[in-house]
C-alpha cells in the first residue's frame, strides 16, 4: 500500500481511566509498570494501537490484557499529544474512561503489567508520564457527564437503594446533595423500577431496592429526553 | 532515539470543523481537494501532524496554511480511527472544531487546497473521507456546549443586539426560543455590557448594542460560576 506521509511518525497508544465505586469511595484502577520508563511507578492501563484495529478495539484489548476487564462502559476522553510526554520518543495517546461495577469485576494483573490495584481518587500515588493530567480530565468529564446522562448507574450494582444512588452522586461531584430534592428529581424521571426487595443497613429501617430501567431510558432518549440532575 | 514500537504505524492527521455565522446562517468552511483521493470533493481543512509539534499546533498550522485563519477559538473534538477511513492506508485523525467571527476573517484558499468556501450546515455538499461524521459530531458538541459555556460569543461580532444573540442560539440549537425568557436569563448572568450605541434594523425601533464581558466571565468561572442556558 502506498504510504501517504513519508516522514517520521508518532507512535499511537491508548490509555484507560477505569472508575469503580468501592465501599462508597470512587476509585481508579492502576497498573504498576514492570518495564522502563517509569519502572515500578503506577500508570493507567494501556498500550500501543495495532495498525489494523480501531481505537476503541485497542482500548478494550489493552484493558482485557492488563486487567482482565471486559464488557465495560467505555468512552473516548481526549487525545494527549504533548511532544515530550514519553521520554523514549513521540507517542500520542488516545485516552478513554471506563466505568465498572466492582461487584462484577475483580481486576487482576495480567502478563505485561506487574500488578493492578484500585486507588481512591482522593489518594492517588505519583503517576507515570502525563497520566495525572489524564486522570484529572477524566474526573472532570465524569462530573459533567453524570449530570445529563445516567451513566452513574454503570458504577452501581444492579440493585441499589436511593441512598446508594445519592451517595454515588455526592462522591463523584464532591459535594453534599439535599436528600429530599435529590429523591424527587431522580424519581421524577421515571427510570427507577422499585423491586420487591429491601435492604437492611445498620439500625435504619429497611430501604427499598431499585433497578435502573435502561430500556426505557433508550426509548426516551430517542424521543429527545434529557436526563438533567 | 530508540523506537519503542517496532511495527507498522498509523499516520496521524488533524482535521478542523470551522463554524461561522453568516447572514444569520451557521456555516462550515470547506476545502475543495486538489489531489487524490477524493480529488475535486469538498473536505475539512487538515493535514498530517509533524513529529515535533503538538496536536493543537498542527491543527492551527493546517488551518492557517489552508484557509488563512489565525487566532481562532479552537478545541479538540474527538479522534477518528476507523481502520479504512482513508483509502490509502491507516490514518487516524484528531478532529478539532473552531469558531470564527466572519466579520474578522475572510477565508482564502492557500497552496495545498484548490478552493475554500463557506457552506450552510443545512446544505453541505458530499464530503470526502468520514468528514460528514466529523461534522455531525462537531455540531452535536457545539449544541451541547453553548448551553453551559458562553462560547457562542466567539461567533458574534464584538457588538451585538439581544436579537442577534437569540438568533445565534436558535440557529445553533435548531429551535425557537421564547424571547422574554431568553432575555431574562441572558441578562441575569450579568455578562453583557450595554454600550452607548444602538442599531437600526428595518422599521423596528433602534436596538441596544451589547458586548460580552469576557474578563468578568473568567473571574466568575474561577469562583465556580456556571453559565447555563
Amino acid at each position: 500500500m502506498p504510504h501517504t506521509y513519508q516522514y517520521a511518525r508518532a507512535a499511537l497508544t491508548v490509555d484507560g481511566v477505569v472508575f469503580g465505586l468501592d465501599a462508597g469511595e470512587l476509585k481508579i484502577l492502576l497498573i504498576q509498570r514492570a518495564l522502563e520508563p517509569f519502572k515500578g511507578k503506577w500508570a493507567l492501563p494501556g498500550g500501543f494501537v495495532h495498525v489494523e484495529e480501531t481505537l476503541d478495539a485497542a482500548a478494550r484489548r489493552e484493558l482485557a490484557e492488563e486487567t482482565g476487564l471486559a464488557d465495560v462502559f467505555l468512552e473516548q476522553l481526549y487525545t494527549f499529544g504533548a511532544v515530550k510526554r514519553d521520554p523514549r520518543e513521540r507517542v500520542v495517546s488516545v485516552a478513554y474512561y471506563a466505568l465498572v461495577k466492582l461487584s462484577d469485576h475483580a481486576a487482576k494483573a495480567a502478563t505485561d503489567a506487574a500488578k493492578a490495584e484500585w486507588f481512591p481518587v482522593s489518594r492517588l500515588p505519583q503517576l507515570a508520564f502525563d497520566h495525572a493530567d489524564i486522570v484529572a480530565l477524566a474526573l472532570t468529564r465524569l462530573q459533567g457527564k453524570v449530570r445529563y446522562q445516567p451513566i452513574g448507574f454503570e458504577l452501581l450494582p444492579p440493585k441499589f437503594t436511593l441512598s446508594d444512588l445519592q451517595h454515588l452522586y455526592e462522591v463523584i461531584l464532591g459535594t453534599e446533595l439535599d436528600k429530599r430534592n435529590f429523591r424527587k428529581k431522580v424519581l421524577g424521571f421515571g427510570l427507577l423500577v422499585p423491586l420487591n426487595e429491601t435492604q437492611m443497613s445498620g439500625r435504619h429501617r429497611p430501604a427499598q431496592l431499585f433497578r435502573f430501567d435502561a430500556d426505557k431510558y433508550e426509548k426516551l432518549k430517542k424521543r429527545g429526553f434529557n436526563f438533567e440532575l
